[in-house]
């Protein structure tokens, strides 16, 4: 059994909790080292859930910040244990998990252990189950036991955002576009409807719709609608009586779970349309003191995040939150996955500067 | 063992050889059944070739007609046995294969049997594998092995055609037609080309097509160009980088394989056009003075036959080719697939009378 070491650097403890594999639903080996590790430290009050953990402090600040991280990954594709490479003379550490989000939780994991006097009160997450269903998700489980251990005055996600700070995210929506036809032998097609054909004016109208620009709260949310699957067909010589278009609607954190569905019905208005599953987004979350104050002190301008992550999630329960975490986010779940060292380390230098007594 | 009496009525033999199955690949037993019932007649010289039989007069006749009948079914579906039903009092032998084609095979046995001094030379042919690849079909194998068995001056496939006389076939092409995109997290769709989308043209060109009307010989073939099938897509969060869209394409017997070809990629131009496969048409084979007299000895009007058959086969090897059997076609392949008695004995009758000793 591996030893956490906290007092190593966090590209060191990235490496180490890279080379554990914790594919959703396979996370306790990676947990139980995290609760070894961080169940010792007296500054911390430890709950633990599954495998989920919560270390908070309990000093009697004014105002508590969230920080929370998921330690499991998407499927390993030969891509673990790490390895260290150079792109343009840049040291990086390549393998799954390394941008989605296991730097991050390595950052968590070292300030959670060294900062034993920070000037806001901290509760850390370290969760499972983060990149399957939602019904899976740690925090659904902890909500609903311990809603309490949400309390705070903003969170941070630590997801992988380029080391930038990344406000809110946008919804996510999916709906299925249904034509129906009648079934006939292709020899004699009149005879029968062609739920396929019947489909056209469903892509023309994907195909010329322009997503929106939607400014909230001074950040500008990209829409955007979009087919990603389509089926239909019976067999060669059959005309098919039934076409299914599965569209997928990313919808600025402005707008409510009726506006969106709206919306869509009013694209597809003429068409069967029903909705599979839908997720609202999460406004910046910059508006507060505190959040103008954590922006400034990691540096650098916030900017929209467009992936729908668990930040909606504090949102919805009144807690502003935003992401900010090593990591090119387009390399997330991609099997060439890799952080570079200096992300690590500036992300581990903004939320210290952030949260250190002044 | 059942035994198969040629001297029951067309009925009884079309229920003993349902009730007996042939999905394709399984004809044997009925085959050796068909085989024990035919081999003892003296009039008849026989040629067997795996499950296929030829049967055929030595009379010296001026003339020479081939008659063949595919002793193969689709798969049965809860319909086998057959059993009688009765619908608007007119009663109907009910099961897989009654349409599609025993009955008319039966009537072709009984006919065999009984027409001892034809005044036609007849060559009788009942065939494996024609529910299946033309690869594996009888007549393809006999072709190869046997061509000289398909001499002839007419030949008749007794395929359901509500016992009318249905002359050619239009051709059959399928082809996939393609967009190719550029994969994305769909929550950055900009980043990549939605393939989906890009398919939009192609299904309005098919939703607008209007199929042609076209005179062969004096009949009117219906031609029909149909999507079968789409499929696309990767993920529910993904832009897709392909879509497919299989068309199937319905030609009159007037066009070439070039032709139809040339066609559909003037129909789908701009996009990546795959041939699948393509199979060309037969023309009516109503020219000749014995077609002549097979349509009115049988009575009715000759009509084009839409579906694709073997009378193409027979048309490409020089001998003018027609459609004529009991069973409604848009009962072929249904799981209420149902033959009228009454049709049944008017193939029986129209066949007899025209091969019949004046």
């Amino acid at each position: 059994m591996p030893q956490l070491d906290l007092t190593a650097t966090s590209l060191e403890i990235t490496r180490t909790i890279c080379d554990i594999p914790s594919v959703s639903g396979d996370e306790t080996v990676l947990a139980d080292l995290i609760d070894a590790a961080i169940r010792p430290l007296p500054h911390l009050e430890i709950f633990r859930d599954g495998d989920t953990i919560v270390a908070r402090t309990q000093l009697g600040r004014p105002q508590r910040v969230v920080i929370a991280g998921h330690i499991d990954t998407v499927p390993i594709n030969g891509n673990v244990p790490t390895r260290e490479i150079t792109i343009d003379e840049e040291p990086f550490l390549w393998g799954r998990g390394t941008v989605d989000m296991k730097a991050g939780v390595a950052v968590q994991l070292k300030l959670a252990a060294e900062l034993t006097d920070p000037r806001i009160d901290i509760t850390w997450m370290w969760y499972d189950h983060e990149e399957v269903d939602a019904d899976l998700n740690g925090l659904t489980r902890l909500a609903r036991t311990r809603p309490d251990l949400f309390a705070g005055d903003f969170a941070i996600l630590g997801e992988p955002s380029n080391g930038q700070v990344e406000g809110g995210c946008n919804g996510n929506m999916r709906v299925i576009v249904r034509t129906d036809g009648v079934r006939a032998h292709s020899a004699r097609a009149w005879i029968g409807e062609n739920a396929i054909h019947k489909v056209a004016p469903v892509l023309v109208r994907l195909a010329e719709y322009r997503a929106r620009d939607v400014p909230v709260d001074g950040l500008v949310y990209r829409e955007g609608l979009n087919a990603v699957r389509i089926g239909g067909g019976v067999a060669g010589n059959v005309i098919p009586d039934l076409c299914e278009v599965e569209v997928n609607y990313r919808f600025a954190p402005s707008r409510t779970a009726e506006d969106a569905e709206r919306h869509v019905r009013d694209v597809f208005a003429g068409f069967d349309v029903d909705v599979v599953d839908i997720a609202v987004g999460a406004r910046p979350g910059l508006d507060g003191l505190i959040a103008q104050e954590f922006v400034s002190a990691v540096g650098g301008e916030a900017r929209p995040k467009y992936g729908w992550t668990d930040v909606a999630r504090f949102s919805a329960m009144g807690v502003p939150a935003v992401n900010y975490g090593p990591g090119d986010p387009h390399l997330a779940h991609h099997d060439r996955e890799r952080v570079s060292h200096a992300q690590i380390d500036d992300v581990e230098r903004g939320l210290r500067a952030w949260l250190s007594t002044p």
